[in-house]
């Protein structure tokens, strides 16, 4: 169920804005954080950008080894999200205390997370004054995947699928609005 | 219906992933445009960051101009936001052209485009290297607005409001989802 997403198409498992889990590794120490504000940045190389504020220890991990992931969550692993958005990783090793299982990527050695619905391996683009003014990361795709039950041919198709295998968009509070209802919009015409 | 919103609860208009319409003046010219690219940067004071191309005509009034303004689209003008995502104010006079409405800003003299249930008003935050290098434009919030029936007390409603509310979520292609659904999530305990 797990697939391939071809790089070009990777942009897609963020352009309808669902909050991700970011997780990182170094020298054997490992950690995953929320974030809603994550966004592509551009379709091919693929690039994101990313939000991560200083005082997390994922941030810690992420540079010190130059790589991270994200994973996108969906309402499956609602209570995951809601979770390792509320705990820190300085005070405990959520993914072990939590019970969070993940598994192994292809190019970078931060975790992925089991039971999410879509996975960018990414390599962080270093841009020290935003990173550092702003806590905006920027990152490459080096490789991407999706439960083909709900993206494949390079898009999201939620209709028809399971109900907890849609995304997570976070509105307050660990509340969160999944997608629904597919609108086909036309193109207004111009005065003749 | 249209009411302020506090600033420091501006960024909750975005942190749920919509797709935006960017808009700029300058010296009598005015653009939109669509983004699908764009989240919250911060909270107080409030501050967004947008992936605008360098191919478009909003993009050079707003280097112009030093301002922007993003209005957050609901299905009611799912038409509109395909359209301005589609046709390039280099060609035509999207706003004319299409019969677009629009309101004015009380801090920026970009346009703000009626029938959207959020609105936010930004200068632009200059960080040349990031502009250039990868068309990601960072802002600081000075007024946000929103449709009361959708967004009060600093966060959207969108349950028991009319449909055509709902934000837009572009998948691919001029087909958009929006937020149905709202889940509660809760906290994962530890292993005791």
């Amino acid at each position: 169920m797990r697939e391939p997403v071809p790089l070009p198409k990777a942009y897609r498992l963020l352009n309808h804005g669902p909050t991700v889990l970011v997780s990182s590794q170094h020298d054997g120490r490992s950690n995953v954080m929320a974030a809603a504000w994550a966004m592509p940045l551009d379709f091919d190389p693929p690039k994101l950008a990313v939000v991560i504020d200083k005082s997390t220890f994922t941030r810690r991990l992420l540079e010190a080894s130059g790589h991270f992931a994200l994973s996108v969550p969906c309402r499956a692993v609602a209570d995951i999200t809601f979770t390792v958005g509320s705990v820190s990783g300085r005070d405990e090793d959520k993914l072990q205390a939590r019970h969070i299982a993940t598994f192994a990527g292809t190019t970078t050695a931060a975790p992925l997370i089991e039971g999410c619905v879509g996975w960018l391996e990414c390599r962080v683009i270093a841009q020290p004054g935003v990173q550092q003014a702003h806590d905006l990361f920027l990152g490459e795709v080096l490789a991407a995947w999706a439960d083909s039950r709900v993206f494949r041919d390079g898009r999201w198709h939620f209709d028809g699928a399971p109900d907890e295998l849609r995304t997570l968009h976070h509105v307050a509070g660990g509340a969160f609005y999944s997608p629904s209802d597919l609108l086909l919009a036309r193109l207004r015409p111009a005065t003749p």
